[in-house]
Formats: structure tokens, C-alpha cells, sequence
């Protein structure tokens, strides 16, 4: 379980406001909405999660410690597509440390006398209690996209939107995950941003939409700064795909644990709406069908994790955080060259708060400005600007840019706009 | 518990947007965070809410359903500031219907001979499961207050605010009312956003601090539209404070079910911080002190409801939303005057598409421009755009106003200045 701090917070905000403005308010064929948390329990039957919402799970018979056996190293054994099993090596150590894994072991076949061992099915949905004369057990949802699927009447009958269409949502889920770890990468409690795109059924157009989707998830990373050579595409093997799914592919990024899942885009065809008897029916031929879903299913901790990650440099003389400066927590510092010149101050702050009004700034006047660079570089801010005694007698100031280090001087009247220009740039 | 459909998220995140901005992006003083909802279960114990985060609750003895006495009308008995019990009258319907109310009476004490009733206490919180070895139970938050609390001293460590300061937040929460109702008024799962504002302990800076904090809630929701004359202050009376509380008062709106609280200014004194042993040390003085705290909550919920009750009027001929623009879900309708003239469309596409990269825009072409409009008042949306004939010779459109329903004649060129500088004046 995470909590964000102050800078955090922002970086987080900045990322779900720029998911959000690409996903649904800069395209005419998406709209959002935003479903509870706390849906009702029925609704996990039918989606087969309280069945089947499971992660395979080990336990060491010598410290009870338990274990997703593809995490510490065990290779699946492969039957039709389905992994039935584990090989288990002779001898291994436990990763609980200081003794021998040891687990109960079924002999599921015989295969070149090598060893195998059926993990259980742990389910991961949180359950939770509601209610005053008599607790009920509920579950927080273990995704966010069931939010979706039931409300996808809902949204036909209230909008003119017509397929191909999606709804879009931010929020948070929940999951008793066997293993969290890797910083933010994997928690208990964690914030989604998904899109359900439905389409008619129809091979082409499947994978017509699914390749338009994986492109797009992969740009809107890049646009925002990501470096190339640190994502990659990862198709699914047949046997690591949920039964739904005709083709997923993962968006990875080099993590300094190794390449992670960043993003899954999945053909679920048309086994979500199934499930909920939902259908569509076109207006002009009349006819009804169950529509497919194309879904692109990132993370928020996630993409707060390796942006941050992808924008940490170590320099020679100075760390600093190349963020894209849409994504950087302030966007503008303000300095007074000197903090005891009540001129330079005045008009320091004059500036800082006329900015203040559009972009998110920040105001230091303690130490030199040499220290005062470094502290915005390492929070990655992307401009200071510097008033100096230049500033009092033409109405300039220096802006300094983090990633060059290089200084301009710019007419005070015109910061607004060479501000604006500077953001815009980047879109 | 409910779910927000492709209108209502808008204006939930706009809500949420003017608040961060307001609270936090546009002052010096308060910085964000943001906690988990899962917290470590001990935080609610030293908080008090495992002993004390309860309600008053009385059964039925019939039916069985149960519910908080202040709520269906019964009178408290006060004695040293507190209620012990309530008065019961000697005949009164049960309010699931169909019989008399009978409840379990214990005679407190005989007061003009009439019959008191001592309600049980129902603890809120809500409890979940987690872990893979053990499942422990945790609490789902019951209010987002306690991670400002817990993250106090991180944020006095990271960042360079002195006292007095703020630490703002937007989250979920839940409880396990015993009566939720009135649309989203009161729900068991819902959305906070609160300031804990930290200050020396001192009477007078308190009270200068909770007052000035009274006026900036109230000018807030005024500022972004709300009647005056819906809006009221209701100081708490001594017993019906939360012990720890010096003053607090309910900013109340006047709601379709009566006057109802809508955003809670609280004076906490020291409680907060002292349950959980957290200090501040002035780097002047070095005197260590307890901060006193002076929060504000507010619900996103319970605003959406009342923006949305306050903009909604019925007229002659139409149904009119008069939502403040910066809260209205799309900003701009652009219609081009028939859609079967390909050079209207063309021309009005083009308009459609350039503002959309500032401003959440919405393409009709349905049907004639009177009932568009009236479509677009409903929703609320505070512009429409018209590409008349006339467009195609001066490069002018009509921008239409919802709520005087007059005409402007517009340069089209002009338009983005335009536009801006209508969102600019709400300021």
C-alpha cells in the first residue's frame, strides 16, 4: 500500500489528467464514466472471478511461507494450452531464505523422471462486510472493467454513441496479491486506467482494432517522454492467455528489476458482455449482436513507477528528472536573484504570482542559485526563471531550461505566452 | 453506492479540479497527498474509531430493521453535554411501514413521566480480509483525515512548509451507514476532500484560523455558482460535538429533503496529532509544540448533488442546467446549421475540431437547431456554436449563450480568445 506525497501527487494527478484528455475528452468515439468501488457480489459470479479470479500458489512445507511458483523460477508444464503444472528441480532454496524449499508434491506425470508439482488456486478478490442487521460479505473489485460492462446499457441508451465506441474509467482496484513487491509495481491496492472498446464481431475488424489500439497506447507513452529503447511489445503464448482472450499482448518497460508488464492490450471478444447477457442492436439494420471488446488495461502506480524511473538522470555535477514537462509536478520556479534586495523580491513576486494563475509554480529564495538549479533539476522542474538588477531596468528576466542548462532572457510581458507555446509544443 | 455515467464524470472531476486548485495549486501554504484507502488497521485504533466511530441505533422490534433515532425524529436527552438517550413516545409508526414502532426500552430515568430509549452503538468502519498465510482483517478508511495525520511528519521532512500550513486531500471512504439515502447524500461508499490546516496552539490564532476558513468554504461554492440564499452556517451545539472539537460548523444547503450539511469547518485542537505522538519543532525557536488542526471536509458527492440541484430550473419552454461553465461537463456545442450542406460541415468541423484541443467540445447535427439547443441546455453546456450561411462569406459563426439564450455574432478567429476569456472572468 502506497501513499503519494506532495510531489507525488501531482506527478500522479498529471499523468491520469493526460490519459484522460487523450482517451476520451480529445476523441469523439469515447466517453468515461466512473462505477463504485463496492459493486454488487453477483455481479463476480457472473464474470467467472469468483470461480476463477486465481493465481497458482506454493507453500514451503518447512516456513509456510507461499509462493507463485512462476515468480521464483518453477517452469509450467504445458497440456492443450493450459499449464497443469510445475517442474520441480531436486533441490532449491527456499526464497524465504536459510533452508530447502520443500512442497507437497503430486506426481501429476512422469515426464523425463522429472518432478512436477499442481499448485493450488489462491482467488485474489478482497472480500469485505456490509450492512446493519446482517453482514454481508462483498468484494472490491478486483478490476475495474466489470464497472464498465455493466453500465454498458446504461451508456448506449443514454448517449448517441454507436459502435465502434468505448467507455473509458480511472479508478482504484483491489487484489490479495501473493507476491507485491518491486517498489509500486505490484500492491494490494492499486489505480487502474482502462479502455472497452466495442466493436462489431467481426475477424478483420478484430484485429483491425486491436492493432490500432496497440499503437496507441504504445505513442501516448512516448509522446509523454518515455524513451524508445525501454518499451516493448510482448505478444502473449497461447498458454498464458486468459481463456477469453483471442490475442493479448503486453506493452513492457526495462525496469531495474528486469522487463515488466506496463500494459495489457486484449482481444476479449465477446465473453465479458456474454456473461452479463448484455447486446447491442444497430439502429439502421435492426440487428442484434453480442459486440467484442478490444480492452487496453494500464496502470497508474505502474506508469508513476517507470516514468519516474525513465526520467531519473545522474549527471556529473547534478541528478536530474528529464519528466515531460506535462508530467512534472511544477511547472515554473521563481527566483529573486538576491533574497535581501526588496526590488529584486518585489518583482519576483509580482511574476510568480501572475503565473501562478495558469501553471503550477514554486518559489525559492534561500542559498545561491546555483543550489536553488539543482534542487528544482532533482524534482524536475522544467524552467526557473531568475530576476536579476537587469530584470529592474528592461523588464526581462533569465529563464533557464533543466534539460540544457542553457539561459534566455525573456520579456516579462511575454511569459505567458512563451510558457503556453513551450507546453503546447509538446502535444 | 453509485456510479457516474459519461456526463457525470465530467462534472465530478470538475469538481474535484476547482477544489485542488482552489485549496492547494493556487496558495502557498497547502501542499497534497494522497493515501491509501487500506491503512494499517493500528492507525484506527489509535485514532479511537475501533472504540468509538459509532452511531446511535435502535431496532425495531417487529421487523427487525433498524435505525439512528435523531433520524426518525426522536428527541435527545442531554446530560453533562451528552446525549444519553432518547425520548420515546408512546405511539409512533415504524418507518418501514405497516405497524407501530416497538423497541427494547430501558428506563433511564423517569422525566415527566415520559419513556426514555438507550439507543446501541454501531461501530461505521468497514472491515475486509487480507493476506495469503493468514487473512487478517483491516478497515476500509472511514474518513480520509487519518493519512494526512499519519503523513504528517513525512511532509514537514520533505518539503520546506513551516507552520501554519495545510495538507489537502481527495479520496474515497466508507462506512456502514445505518440509513443511507437521499439520492447521493448519504452512501456507505463516497468521495472526501478536506484540508487539515496546522497551527501554533493558541486561542486566538484558532479562532481567527477556523473563521477565516469558514468564509473561504463558503465563498468557494458561492464562487463557482451556488445561491446565496440555499447556503447557510449552522454552528454545532455542545452535544452533538465530537468530544475532541473546540467549535465546528456545518456549512448547510438548502436541499430538495431540507436543510442538510454539506461541508464540515471543525476546530480538532491537538487531538489528532497527540493520539498518534506527533510533534512539530520550530526551527526558530526550537520550542516543540502539538500542532492544533482546523480541518474543512467536504464530500464530492454530496457537491455534485447540490450543483447539480441548485443549476436546475425549469422555464416556459425548456429545462435548463445553469451550471458555472468551469463545472459544466462539455464547454462548447458546435452545430452546423443543416447537415446535408457538405460546406456547413466541412466549415463547422473545422471549428469543431481546433477548439477541442482547449475546451471539452460536442458535434450535434441532429434534427433542427432549436431542439439542439434545448439539448444542449439540458446538460448544461454554456455555448453553442452555429456555421450559418453567412459563416461562408464573413468567417463569422453565432455563439449562442445558455443561459440569456442571446446571439452573439463571432469572428471566427476570434474564437478561442473568446472563449477563454468568458472562462478567465468566472475567476
Amino acid at each position: 500500500f502506497w501513499d503519494y506525497g506532495p510531489l507525488g501527487v501531482e506527478l500522479k494527478n498529471n499523468i491520469k489528467k493526460e490519459w484522460w484528455k487523450y482517451m476520451v475528452l480529445a476523441r469523439e468515439d469515447v466517453v468515461g464514466i466512473d462505477a463504485a468501488i463496492i459493486m454488487n457480489p453477483t455481479v463476480w459470479v457472473k464474470s467467472g472471478h469468483v470461480a476463477a479470479f486465481t493465481d497458482p500458489l506454493i507453500e514451503c512445507e518447512v516456513c509456510h511461507k507461499r509462493f507463485r511458483p512462476d515468480k521464483i523460477g518453477l517452469k509450467p508444464k504445458i497440456q492443450n494450452n493450459k499449464i497443469i503444472a510445475y517442474f520441480y528441480p531436486s533441490e532449491m532454496d527456499c526464497p524465504s531464505g536459510g533452508h530447502k524449499l520443500q512442497v507437497v508434491i503430486k506426481q501429476v506425470k512422469e515426464i523425463d523422471s522429472e518432478k512436477l508439482v499442481e499448485p493450488s488456486n489462491f482467488n485474489l478478490l478482497v472480500t469485505a462486510q456490509l450492512g446493519v442487521v446482517e453482514k454481508q460479505d462483498v468484494y472490491l473489485r478486483g478490476e475495474i472493467t466489470q464497472g464498465v460492462f455493466v453500465n454498458f446499457r446504461n451508456v448506449v441508451d443514454t448517449t448517441r454513441i454507436k459502435i465502434p465506441f468505448g467507455i473509458a474509467q480511472i479508478g482504484k482496484a483491489f487484489r490479495n496479491e501473493i507476491t507485491p513487491g518491486n517498489f509500486s509495481f505490484r500492491s494490494r491496492e492499486f489505480e487502474q486506467m482502462e479502455l472497452e472498446y466495442f466493436i462489431e464481431p467481426d475477424d478483420k475488424t478484430g484485429e483491425d482494432v486491436f492493432s490500432y489500439w496497440k499503437e496507441q497506447r504504445l505513442k501516448w507513452y512516448l509522446t509523454l517522454g518515455l524513451k524508445r529503447e525501454n518499451l516493448r511489445y510482448r505478444d502473449h503464448e497461447p498458454e498464458e492467455r486468459a481463456h477469453y482472450a483471442r490475442f493479448a499482448t503486453d506493452i513492457e518497460y526495462r525496469a531495474p528489476f528486469g522487463w515488466s508488464e506496463f500494459e495489457g492490450i486484449h482481444h476479449r471478444g465477446d465473453w465479458d458482455l456474454s456473461r452479463h447477457n448484455l447486446k447491442y442492436r444497430d439502429e439502421i439494420s435492426a440487428r442484434e449482436f453480442t459486440p467484442w471488446v478490444i480492452e487496453t488495461s494500464g496502470g497508474v502506480d505502474r506508469s508513476f513507477l517507470f516514468f519516474l524511473v525513465d526520467a531519473y538522470h545522474e549527471e556529473n555535477k547534478r541528478i536530474v528528472l528529464r519528466l515531460n514537462p506535462k508530467l512534472a509536478p511544477f511547472k515554473i520556479a521563481v527566483f529573486p536573484l538576491l533574497a535581501n534586495k526588496e526590488q529584486l523580491v518585489k518583482k519576483a513576486r509580482e511574476i510568480y504570482l501572475k503565473l501562478k494563475k495558469k501553471f503550477y509554480c514554486v518559489w525559492d529564495d534561500r542559498g545561491n542559485i546555483g543550489k536553488r538549479y539543482l534542487s528544482q533539476d532533482e524534482i524536475g522542474t522544467p524552467w526557473c526563471i531568475t530576476v536579476d538588477f537587469t530584470s529592474l531596468d528592461d523588464e526581462t528576466v533569465t529563464v533557464r531550461d533543466r534539460d540544457t542548462t542553457k539561459q534566455e532572457r525573456i520579456k516579462i510581458a511575454k511569459l505567458d505566452e512563451y510558457f503556453e507555446n513551450k507546453l503546447l509544443a509538446l502535444s
